[in-house]
Order: C-alpha cells, then sequence, then structure tokens
C-alpha cells in the first residue's frame, strides 16, 4: 500500500471524528461547561499524531492501544475526585466537594492530564500539544500540583500514570535491559528469535516473518511487535499465565489433514470475498475506526455524560489493553504459522482458486507462492486472533457497562473507497451494519479469516479470552468508581 | 529518524533547487526559447515524487539512479535529432533542420520525453506529470509519434527508453521470474538470502541485515536492496564480471588482527566526529543533495547551455548507475561485514570509546553493543562502498566533461541544521568547500568511514570502480554525441 493512500485514510477518518461530534469551529472558544474535551479537543490532536508517529493505518494495535489506554487512564484519574466515590487508578487525590463538581472542572483536570500524559508518549509532538491547552487558553507552563484546583488535579493525576507507566515493561524509554547508551524506544529487550527466516520455512508450524514493501523497492522482514507485551504490567489481573487458549493444534504440521484443512479454508474464504466481506475486514483491521470510533458512537447515542463518556472509554481501551497482555503471552508461546506461510508450504507453485490481487476478483489459476492475503499479515505470531480478542473485549465491556447488547451502528462506506481496491470496491455506496455488540464481535472475528490472515480456530480463541477480560475489565472499573479498589 | 525530520530536510532540498535556479515564478509562464524545462520545470517535481514514493532521504542510491538516469537519457534522445552528429541511445530519430534546433523545440521534446519516461517509472503520480505539462500549456494527451514536431520526437524517444528499460533486469514491473499475480516492482527474483541473520552472526565475515525502526515501535529486518542490480543493463560495458575490486582480506574474521584493526578505526573516527564531518557525511549520504546538486552547480558555473546541460546531466548519471551496477555485482560477491556487525562480535557490551549517539559527543564507556554508526547503515553489502564509487565516477566523468578539476562548489549549512542531531549540530553555521572534484571526491569516501557505515579498504576499492567507469561513461556519451556509437 502506499503512502497516498494512508494519508487519503488518516483525513478521511480526522473528517469523521470531526463531522460526528461537532467540535467548535475553529477560532470559537471551546465551552468549558457544556463541552466534551476528549472529544472535542484531544482526540482530534491524538489521532493524528498516532497515524503520524505511530501506525501509519492505526493497525498496529499494541503500541495504539497502550497511547489510548494511557491517555483515557489520565481522564478517569484527573475527574475522579469529583465523584462522589470514584478513585483514581494510580492517584488517589482529595475528594473535592460537591459544588467542585463541575464539567469545567472535569474538562480542566482531563485537559492537563492529557498533556502530561501526551508529552511522556509522544515528546516529538510537544508543540501539538502545547496547542492543545492553548487553543483553549490553557497555560501548559502551569505545572501546579495543588489538590483543590482543576489545572493541580490534572496535573498529578496525569504525572501519577507517567510515574506508574514509563517503565511498565513495555520499554517506552528504551532503557530496559540496562541500556544506557542509543536508546531504542519500545524495542524487545527479551532476545525474541523467530525460529523461521523470511526465506526458509524451517518449521511449518511455527512463525515465519514476512517480507514487506511499501511498493518502492526497498523491502523488510517483519520483526515480531513489541513481544515484551507478555511482560507488561495488566490493570485488572496480576499475571497473564492465568489464561491459555487451547493448542492450536490444527497449526501442527504432523496433523497434516488438519493443516490443510484449515489452510483450505482460507484460500475457500478468499475466494469468496464479497465488496462487503472487503470493507467489513478494513474497517476491524483499523483499531480507530472500528474499536475507538463505535466507543464513540455508543457514548452518543446511550447519551452518556461527560463522565460516562470518560468512563467507558477507559474501561473499553483498559479491556482491550489487557487482552492484548494476554493474547501475545499466549502468541509468544505458541509462535504459530500464519496462513501465507502454510499455503506456499502446502501448494508451492502449484494452482489455487483464490482472490487474485487487488482488482482481480477470484482467479483459479493463482500459484499459491503468488497468493497474497486481502489484508496485510500483521507483524506477530498468527494464534490467537488479537482482532478477534480486541473486539470481544470491548463488546463484552460496552455490554457490561452500557447494559445491553444493543448498538445500531451504521457505517457508510462510499464506491470505490477501500485501500486495498481503491476506485474499484465497494462496487456501490454500501452500509456496514452492527445492530448488536454480538455482530460487531461476530463479524471482526471472521473478517480475519476472510481477510487471510488467520485461520479459523484463531478466533474463538481470541474472543474467548476478549470476553473473560471484558468481564474483569468491567469489574476492575466498577470498583474504581465504587471506591473499592485495593 | 522520525518523519518531521525527513520532510524539514525534503522541503530545504527543494526550496534549495528553487532557490538555486529561480524557475517562472507562480503564474508566470515558461520561456520555452530561454528557459531550461530540466531545471524549472521537471526536476522540481521529481525530487518530491522520489522523497514521497521512493527514498524518503534519497539514499536508497540504487532505485533513485535509475529514475535520475532514464529521465536523463530521455532527455539526451529527445534533443539528439538537433544536433549536428548526435544519436540517442535508444532511438534513431531523423535529423532536423538546423533552423529547428532552437531551445523551443529541445524543451518541448524534453517535456514530453520526460512525460513518457516519468508515467512508466511513477506511475502513481500521474497526475504530478499532466500537471508538468499543462503547467507549461502543453497538453498530456497528445501522444502524436511526427518524427518531424518536438512533441512528436519527445514521445517517441521518451517511448524509445521505457520499451528498452522496461525489462532491464531491475524488475520495474515485478514481472520478472515469470510472476503473474500480484507483482512486486523490484523485488529481487534471483534469491538472495544472507548468511546471518538479524539475532546471529553466524558468520562474523559476511553480511548481516539491521534491525531498522522509525522510532516507534515497530522494527523491521533489512533485506539486501536490489540485488539484481548485478544482472541489470548497463550502458557503458557490457558485462560487470570486467571489473573486480581487490578480496576484502580484512573483513575475513580469519584474519583477526586485520579485522580488529579495521573496526578499531571505524571506533576512532566515531569519537573524533567534528561537525563539519558530520555534516559532510549527511550531505553525501543524500543523493540528490551530493550528486545532483553538484551537476546542477557545476552546470551553471560552466554557462552550459541548454544542449550542454543535458548531456552532462545524463553523463553524469549514467557514469553512477553503470558504476553501481558494478559496485553490487562486488557487494554480492563479497557479502561483507558491516562495521556494526563487526563491533558488537569484537567487544560484545565490553567499553569502548566512540560517539555516544545523538548529541552525547564522545564517550569512553559506550558498552560495543550500544554503538551505531552516525549514518543509518544501508542494506546492503559493506563492500566495496557505493557512495565512494558513485561520487568517484561522477567526479571523473565531470573532470572529463568540463575539461578541469576545479569545482568551487560551497556548500552552508546553518546551525543545528543535522538530521543527526537536529537543533544541536553544527554548532554554528558552518560552509562545506569543495574546491575541486579531488576535494568532492575524497572527502565524499572519507565520510562513510566516519559515518560508520564503511571500513576503510571499501572507500579506495570504490573509488577505482567509480574512476574506471566514469571514464567509460564519458566514452559512451561522447560517441553518442559524435554520432558513431555502435
Amino acid at each position: 500500500m502506499n503512502t497516498n493512500k494512508y494519508f487519503t485514510y488518516k483525513f478521511l477518518l480526522v473528517f469523521a471524528v470531526v463531522v460526528a461530534f461537532q467540535p467548535a469551529a475553529s477560532g470559537a472558544a471551546f465551552d468549558f461547561e457544556n463541552g466534551n474535551a476528549p472529544v472535542e479537543v484531544i482526540i482530534p490532536r491524538v489521532i493524528p499524531a498516532i497515524f503520524q508517529s505511530v501506525s501509519p493505518t492505526a493497525s498496529d494495535a499494541t503500541l495504539v492501544l497502550r497511547i489510548t489506554t494511557l491517555i483515557t487512564n489520565s481522564w478517569f484519574d484527573a475527574i475522579a475526585p469529583y465523584h462522589p466515590t470514584a478513585v483514581g487508578v494510580y492517584s488517589d487525590l482529595e475528594r473535592q466537594e460537591a459544588g467542585q463538581a463541575t464539567n469545567s472542572n472535569r474538562n480542566t483536570a482531563v485537559l492537563y492530564a492529557s498533556y502530561r500524559v501526551l508529552n511522556s508518549l509522544l515528546p516529538n509532538h510537544k508543540a501539538d500539544w502545547e496547542g492543545m491547552l492553548t487553543s483553549v487558553g490553557l497555560d501548559p507552563d502551569d505545572d501546579q500540583e495543588n489538590t483543590t484546583t482543576a489545572i493541580g488535579i490534572g496535573n498529578l493525576a496525569g504525572n501519577a500514570v507517567v510515574a506508574n507507566r514509563e517503565h511498565d515493561g513495555m520499554n517506552q524509554l528504551g532503557d530496559e535491559g540496562g541500556r544506557t547508551y542509543n536508546r531504542v524506544p519500545y524495542a524487545d529487550y527479551l532476545g525474541y528469535q523467530p525460529v523461521n527466516t523470511a526465506y526458509v520455512l524451517r518449521n511449518p508450524s511455527r512463525w515465519q516473518p514476512n517480507i514487506v514493501s511499501a511498493g518502492n523497492g526497498i523491502f523488510h522482514v517483519q520483526q515480531f511487535v513489541t513481544p515484551q507485551l507478555r511482560v507488561t504490567m495488566p490493570y485488572s489481573f496480576d499475571n497473564p499465565n492465568r489464561f491459555h487458549a487451547p493448542v492450536p493444534t490444527s497449526s501442527n504440521v504432523k496433523h497434516r489433514k488438519a493443516y490443510k484443512q484449515q489452510a483450505d479454508e482460507v484460500l475457500a474464504a478468499s475466494a469468496g470475498l464479497s465488496d462487503l466481506q472487503k470493507m467489513t475486514a478494513e474497517l476491524f483491521d483499523n483499531k480507530l475506526a472500528s474499536l475507538g470510533f463505535s466507543a464513540l458512537f455508543a457514548s452518543q447515542t446511550n447519551g452518556l455524560s461527560l463522565e460516562g463518556f470518560i468512563q467507558y472509554d477507559f474501561l473499553t481501551n483498559l479491556a482491550a489493553f489487557d487482552t492484548a497482555i494476554a493474547v501475545w503471552n499466549e502468541k509468544y508461546r505458541y509462535d504459530a504459522v500464519r496462513p501465507f506461510s502454510a499455503i506456499r508450504y502446502l501448494y508451492g507453485n502449484r494452482p489455487v482458486t483464490a482472490w487474485g490481487g487487488p482488482g482481480k476478483g477470484a482467479v483459479n489459476d493463482l500459484p499459491a507462492s503468488e497468493w497474497r492475503s486481502y489484508l496485510n499479515t500483521a507483524d506477530h505470531p498468527e494464534y490467537p486472533s488479537g482482532s478477534a480478542s480486541f473486539c470481544a473485549a470491548h463488546a463484552q465491556a460496552s455490554r457490561r457497562f452500557l447494559g445491553s447488547d444493543n448498538l445500531g451502528w451504521v457505517v457508510p462506506r462510499s464506491k470505490g473507497s477501500s485501500v486495498i481496491e481503491p476506485g474499484i470496491t465497494p462496487a456501490g455506496d454500501i452500509e456496514l451494519e452492527f445492530d448488536t455488540w454480538s455482530t460487531f464481535e461476530e463479524e471482526c472475528g471472521l473478517s480475519r479469516l476472510r481477510g487471510g490472515v488467520h485461520f479459523m480456530a484463531s478466533i474463538p480463541a481470541g474472543q474467548n479470552l476478549g470476553r473473560t477480560i471484558g468481564d474483569l475489565a468491567y469489574a476492575f472499573i466498577t470498583s474504581h468508581i465504587n471506591g473499592i479498589a485495593p
């Protein structure tokens, strides 16, 4: 995929946020009492920074999720003192008098908390974060830690998140493993090495890094993204080793029949791709467009207050983040082969029937070695599906918090708006409909099979982990809202 | 390095072109008779496209050089019919009457020739190339091949370059090796595999792909860029096997003392880096800023006519391109280790004295495993130095064509303008001075040692190949100007 497409997509997404939430027009003052700073001021600045500096397609889930979780964490902690019972995750600040529990104070505290966290997470965007505050008339240099002012509360809440999370295991600062010079943020310091190279599939059961290119003649080999997530500190449980996905027996090449059967299932799904399936796969490949926007939508339709929105947004983010920790632990444990490797191994240059690449539709003379997955295959082992697990965690947390499975989310996609088949797919304007969170969760999971990046067994395995941890995340947030956190 | 820096650098470069050559102000008409379409119309559009779609730092020499060589080839061929004796490389067009040999005709022919070549090389920038013609009042849809009009001559010359170069061995279309589906442009179709992985240096004499990151938490492993360049069709000789660089004996770990000595030399150079050396290294790492801009400068100071400029620009490009073919043949043959691997192998975590990373200066307690080269280490085996060879070919071709070693090029670099140490280096405004082509060639070569990406032996080895092929390139262009090409 080329840069132009990324940028088009980026601007579409940012535009969607802006349209959906009608922030104050440029120049108009932000309404501290009736407005929603996260939606109107913070998110519109964070999304472009993530696209520019972290993940051009927002498909790099572990990195994106940690950022969104830490930001929403700071929001939750910043408004806790204005709630009758809530306590922050990383700060237990002086409870404010009821008369102080205004949205003006909440918005102010949330803005300063975000400012502290964003300067830690994305320091190269310092000017953006200063602009975030000055755009609403706040002073970036006000670093007071007064426990009775919104500014002080925001600073305290944000600084506490930073202090507790800069060494949470993800190696944000690049200094884990005792590194002093030339620190490399988020580098793996635990020494994962793939058993296969991009060139030779020594063990057809195990993960093989793929060769990737931006189409410009420069090629790279994948490296397992953030394998250290497995030792990163979760919110809602102590140790990811308590969760187990079933052994992926069909990915063991010794079970030849099952190994071939699950690869054939991927090819059949690839051959049968409809426009609706393609666009659904693209939606769920983008974690901001799927997880982020569905949460924003549900907040609106449920008429959540500023406080409710913040609690819910933090909940869904921490549910997916904690799920990612457990899923990465299992990905590391099983180190399982991706479909593209298995298909090449099984069929070599022999013809298969499958999607023939952008604009080709299904073809029956495709050398298996020339097959590609509809979605780009991500840079981590296959089992279990991360996306299926995140969607399930998100859906379960949403069902719990909102008290209903109803969703009613309709995502319009205009003719030719595909990023994989631009100008071609979909053939006409279509709508992706998600009546319930169950549908959202189910379609998300299946989209990973159809997109060619997962075998079927990965989907329920991921969903089961996600639902379990979605429940734990809800218990975690509830205990913090009720002030009975340990 | 992050994207912001790339973009800053990009705009500085484009700005430099614009300032240096004062093209027609926006809205003002291009002067076909007195103007220079390559400099005023074509180059300012090609450079941003290369930065965007090929190489964000213009350091990916093989891909950049092939593009600039094919474009300048099309210029040479498009104006040959207006010369008393010249013949094109890929078209032998009807010689035009002397009265037709106007710069208006040459500029028109060059613009259409470029249009044809650019649509083949960078088809995703189609709108840019259309705009290139319409901006000067020409019709992109005029595909006449009339042998007596400038438009027809330009189209014929450009189309001939495309026809002869789309399958020149570089795999521009991604169909080499018989690939039908999901073609991958510029993919290696000859099956190079490194003997080392990024994780294990099995053979310390041989190339090890490096792990690279944009600093965002996503890591990749290098893949040897365009190893198929070794079988790509050269201009000025038949087969690169006629050229040999001496065996790099010091890169053979069995010669332990020499192996360590040449690694220590890299560390010493790293420890001794001055601001001038750092900025010189950055200049020569960027092939457009060094090779491209020095040629533009020399064209100006030598008062070259439009015709002379085109001949010279094609000459310097083909000299470097042909040199790249010979150098890549040797890089593939020797597959030699880079300094970063040898230094880690020799010293492990033991402290060394060297540059300690951006802003650190020289330090004496740097664990060797944390050393990095000042310049990013490129994605191909070490020996011989490509950059040293390109600069030597460029200098030799320039000396021959311009009849003198004099250059007199001064490159100002403002305080803090480094891309590796932004805001820090240089400490004050400085000027990089290249009085002669010999100085240019020598400083370029040494900058690769100082930049930490090459051992010393690579530099003369590359320079010798470059000077030899610079001479051949000059013979090639002379024979085509004189019309005695085979």
